[in-house]
């Protein structure tokens, strides 16, 4: 399967950021991609009010324009994320993924929220948004292999338990849209996304903003593409607008998983989790 | 704290590589070491009839000269691993524990069992070993700062679980006594090692064998010593029985934990492992 990660740089204008979105979405589907990523909040990163504002129900304007995308380029798509206002009023930091016919299939709820102290200053997530409460896998069922795709969001990169949740779900190919920090990125980002593919042996889409969003933090650019072995497939540079596509070999996967069988080898039965978890 | 891992080759001499290992703890310790870890299997590995016939009881040699050494150079002494023949005759590959009066205070035998395909070569390590029931942790109360080691052996390092468990029952530092393959380890043997310590802030003191043991399989060496940053402290060659030694500033990793904390930032609701894992 082809698959491709768009970066892009968000600004204050949500109708440009959709539009450079649009075009670097078609110009992945030209390629022949079969699933595209968009960065995480690609136009809605901001400082809390500003997110606030940007709220909208699950079926908004943002998944009706997506919805669109993802049928006029005939991808699976993974919109980045969005923010979602939930029944009572929550919002969440939310991912959908779209069929090629243009449905909602879908929806992710970033589970880890961004609560961290970079470069001196802290970041409260949390302040705004609701943790989303678990993993969501879904099944490409137009794809020749019918791969499985998981769900995660930027921060949740530092969270072994999603992945390797997923993966037991049965996901093969994993899209990771992101605002990743420059401050933290260059030490952690590739590392991250590397160490997520080989632990649990499946493919991520690393899809990051770069340059300094509308919130005042830099991110890191640097989407990449990596398959279950680890090799990067596609990178970004830092900066710029664009989209790297791969070829993700699911036949080589599924066979690397034979070899070097880290998942059937698991000892849940030797995991006590604290307080009672699992 | 400052911590060694010592780099061995594997030789069917047990007794000769005994003699290097208990010369190469006393440089770390004469380097001021507080805490000296000692490769996987650094006597025994070899094929399955060596090992079965190397196997001895808990306070059996090893354990006894181990913590001889240890009393002798006064360190905390993680002494590798050697084959355990537990009551009812079940082999395991575990790694003791040794205060700096020569007290046995832990020993973790080894969870997660080498059955792979390396170079088209079948490995079934749990042809040999009984896979152990759990991680160990040890707070290592001569210390200022009293730091608690956790205790994993080489393959683990594939399996997040068993490093996240140990964090959260209060690892600031964890032990990799190792024999990781040459094929594997040149993708994978640095990368798992610093995500281990960057995702749940801790160091690693991973200490590898190098060259071909007796068992026919090339070790990949590049013993390392990793901070809660991910970045590589000290490291050895590729080739060479040595030690490396490095500073962990425990103070600046608790310091990390506050302003990055992903162990406090989990969300064990989320976690739905499957099959009633936990």
């Amino acid at each position: 399967m082809r698959v491709a990660a768009v970066q892009l740089q968000c600004t204050p204008d949500g109708d440009a950021a959709r539009g450079r979105a649009a075009e670097l979405v078609a110009r992945g589907a030209s390629d022949g991609a079969d699933l595209v990523v968009l960065p995480e909040l690609f136009a809605s990163l901001g400082r809390r009010a500003a997110m606030v504002e940007a709220a909208e129900p699950l079926h908004g304007p943002t998944v009706e324009w997506a919805s669109r995308l993802a049928r006029e380029t005939g991808v699976w798509l993974v919109a980045g994320s969005f923010v979602e206002r939930a029944d009572g009023g929550r919002l969440f930091n939310t991912s959908p993924l779209f069929a090629p016919d243009g449905r909602l299939v879908a929806h992710y709820r970033k589970v880890h929220l961004f609560d961290v102290t970079v470069d001196g200053a802290a970041n409260r997530e949390s302040d705004t948004f609701a943790a989303g409460d678990g993993p969501v896998v879904h099944t490409l069922d137009t794809l020749p292999a019918a791969p499985t795709v998981g769900l995660t969001v930027c921060y949740d990169l530092r969270f072994p338990e999603l992945y390797r949740i997923e993966a037991l779900l049965g996901a093969s190919v994993v899209a990771v849209p992101a605002a990743f920090t420059a401050a933290t990125g260059r030490a952690h980002w590739e590392l991250l996304v590397r160490a997520r593919a080989v632990e649990s042996t499946m493919a991520l889409v690393a899809a990051d903003q770069w340059g300094e969003a509308p919130n005042g933090i830099v991110n890191h650019g640097r989407s990449m593409v990596v398959d279950a072995w680890g090799t990067v497939l596609a990178e970004a540079p830092e900066e710029g607008d664009t989209v790297v596509t791969a070829d993700i070999d699911l036949r080589a996967q599924a066979e690397l998983r034979e070899r070097l069988p880290s998942l059937a080898n698991r000892r849940p039965s030797a995991y006590r989790w604290p307080d009672g978890e699992g």
